[in-house]
């Protein structure tokens, strides 16, 4: 502020009292017509416009925007989508005639990320983590230009709720940083609200735009109505396991925190852990990530003192989040931002998934059979990094490729944050965790070197075949920092 | 994103295995002696160190932290602190051995006020707005180096919540663009929490360090335990032609949003609005501001739909922010910021008081009798522009000095964004308000030119005297927008 470091404030010319602002002129933010809406904002070629995956595969917002951008002509779009999804298939015809020439996600999973493993997309694709998505925009290295915010309720000055509307999707945590940084920034509703719509997630101070649409989505592809816990007998003997190995870790008292996905056999941890936690009259502090129903649960037991929500993954944590004041709403950025304090630094133990792991325990979560781009971190990296103990549950032999390999296709998240991997032969522990093989020794629990996991994999199915490649490299895996971690390849 | 543009992604150097981040360091955000902690951060000469005034005149942190400031020697330090109260005296000497030399508030009463108006301070006072505070910390305008942001409550990790704690304050509005925007976040406190603190009006992410100190105030000095009407027979008469005002208007309808502050009048007013709104069947939309039990009684009784608290005014409020979801916080920026869309912008009518007015509805409330620096706009100015009718409520003798004026001392608040002025003498309307006065005519309300009003006062008081002044100015009330409204002179 130049005013303080002037010596002599008469040189500060006072505003002519016939220029005082006037009063009275509130801009009205509502708009009807999308095509309308495209042409006042100025998209040009080259613009990034971002989105958010709280509707999941049953958005309808990312296709409406994009189709309006694709019939105004322009291209050479950067999408910055936090995840895609098979109902985004149409993105792969505005990619062809390019509309569209790069994206940014944290997943992406049906015909897009095949067309991209295709080579069809004419720029890059960068994976991210979802706690190094925030980073980046927050930090600015991914700079949006418009940000199209679905929006299961808005009022016309653009407060964004998540819980009211038809279209209720729950929290909203990974839009917080598209709010805050994008140039302009539009919610796209198809329930307008009365002023104030509460609670907001986005409040109106960050939107400059309302866009009124018919639906912005689909509710069953958007929550599913329950979540649900494995029933093999396979997935079920893993989850009991994993609770062993969580037990001997020594972390299973009063005021752990807690994570699992939505997984079945994630879900059947969370399950055996809520009874080892009632039998042994523990308390835990808190659970966070995408919430499910079984979280819930275990909160409205007393099981955890809270939660924390970055997303809901079905109906009951959006009903709790809407009535339980210990169900907290956190930002992409407060879930697992390394530039900041963040949540995952606070986690006890996490309970992951992986498409591969190797024997130096880096995890693959973002190409499948065939090297063909399906899926991505979301928050794999940052749970992993930020946990005192990650865990990787799997069976050995899921489908008709490899589980452990000496090398995994792409690296999602590095061996080092990777601390146990728990199959139905056995549970193998990172030896960098000298500290964990010790207490597993304590516990009498038996673990199995990693390459003898795969060893005996082998034996049965055989040396996998390497994907064929061309060689050409469509996009890069990115660490939550912003370095890259491997090349994700084009498949032939 | 370099990435983006890279034609061959080959060129990307991968991170080396042996260079992937670690896990497991968390540094530990928790300091204990204040005098290491000045040390540590490396303040240096020149330093802007921001605070909040949600613990008002019981605030210790402030003294506290600028006394260490003091000990380490560090001189030309900007104070950027949202409002400075009788409290803070201590600030007097420090601006004496020239610790600080340059102030920004929103408010300043007692002996910090008169010693910049006797010319003590070095440097320059900047009075801005609340929401001009936060325009100008956002768009960085004003720099904070370091924000000290007293925290009734916070966890280790830096969560900050204004409800926990026996300092308990309520809402923290104030105190976010700083928490956004410093390069450095101190939560300063004397209830360090369990983890997670909440419901947090601060997260950890924006939080660097947390600061244990024995008390960060005195609770009798917060909040007082309840906020009285006047019982004065001439404020209730101007409180009753206050609300025959407000609805010639046609504004006191269903949906109405009204503002008032906590002044006797002020409550007088919702008082009468209370009952004649209960008469009537009213249910408005919403009350903003710095909120009272007054209003927490509204909203129970259903009176409005939700209540937009940026700070609490006594117990009730914070009570009733603690219990009940529609009782909302907000940000300063979300409050008053004219750079974005905020709530004051959706006011229908704002009940404000004045020190003094002049004959073109300017209003000061920034200097008192003599000249002196005892106050400012707070959200004065916010609220008159973003209403659609702002009106000043006051007795035309309350002390020695004359109410009404050719041209006020200081202008705080422009006088084409204040609408209406009630006195016990008579209800004054702008008469850039056609409209209103068309209305009042229709509602056979009387109203008496402000000139009248005027030569009426000086009819029994005598003309006023010019305040003694040196000539030389000492700061500057700025426009929420960021342009200067009017010198502040030293005083004789």
């Amino acid at each position: 502020m130049d005013y303080l470091d002037k010596k002599d404030l008469s040189e500060v010319k006072l505003l002519d009292a016939a220029n005082y602002p006037k009063k009275g002129n509130v801009a009205n933010k509502v708009r009807e017509d999308i095509d309308e809406l495209i042409k006042e904002l100025g998209i040009t070629d080259g613009s990034s416009i971002s989105f958010h995956h709280h509707l999941r595969n049953g958005d309808r917002v990312l296709m409406n925007v994009m189709s309006a951008v694709q019939r105004a002509g322009i291209k050479d779009i950067t999408v910055v989508s936090s995840s895609i999804f098979p109902t985004h298939e149409g993105l792969v015809e505005l990619m062809e005639d390019k509309t569209v020439t790069n994206i940014v996600a944290s997943y992406i999973s049906g015909p897009v990320g095949e067309a991209i493993s295709h080579g069809k997309l004419s720029g890059n694709v960068i994976m991210q983590s979802h706690g190094g998505r925030a980073r980046a925009i927050l930090n600015e290295e991914v700079k949006i230009d418009f940000a199209f915010i679905g929006s299961p309720s808005s009022d016309n000055r653009g407060n964004i709720s998540g819980v009211n509307g038809e279209n209720s999707c729950g929290a909203m945590g990974y839009a917080i940083a598209d709010a805050m940084k994008a140039k302009v920034v539009v919610s796209v509703t198809d329930s307008l609200m009365k002023y104030p719509n509460f609670p907001a997630d986005i409040t109106e101070d960050y939107v400059d735009y309302v866009l009124l649409v018919d639906s912005i989505g689909l509710k069953s592809g958007i929550v599913s109505g329950t979540t649900m816990i494995t029933k093999d007998p396979v997935g079920l003997k893993i989850a009991k396991d994993t609770l062993d190995a969580m037990v001997a870790t020594g972390l299973v008292k009063d005021g752990l925190s807690f994570q699992t996905g939505a997984g079945g056999i994630s879900l059947a941890v969370a399950d055996f852990l809520k009874e080892y936690m009632v039998k042994n009259e523990i308390t835990g502090s808190f659970a966070s990530g995408g919430i499910t129903g079984y979280l819930v649960e275990m909160l409205e037991m007393g099981l955890f003192e809270a939660l924390y929500d970055v997303q809901c993954f079905d109906l009951k944590a959006i009903e709790s989040l809407q009535k339980n004041p210990n169900h907290l709403r956190m930002s992409g950025s407060q879930y697992g931002n390394p530039e900041v304090s963040n949540v995952v630094d606070n986690l006890d133990i996490v309970i992951l998934g992986a498409t591969e792991i190797d024997t130096n325990f880096n995890v693959n979560v973002t190409t499948g059979s065939h090297g063909m781009l399906m899926g991505g971190s979301g928050g794999h990296q940052d749970t992993a990094f930020g946990s005192k103990v990650s865990i990787i549950v799997s069976k050995l032999f899921s489908s008709r490729i490899p589980f452990i390999k000496d090398r995994v296709d792409v690296i999602t998240t590095p061996g080092n944050t990777v601390d146990i991997l728990v199959t139905e032969r056995g549970i193998s522990v990172n030896p960098l965790r000298t500290d964990l093989i010790e207490k597993f020794k304590e516990a009498k629990v038996d673990i199995i070197d990693i390459h003898d996991l795969k060893k005996y994999a082998e034996d049965i199915m055989g040396t996998p075949k390497k994907i064929e490649k061309t060689g050409k490299i469509v996009g890069l895996s990115q660490s939550r920092d912003g370095s890259i971690l491997d090349y994700i390849y084009e498949v032939k």
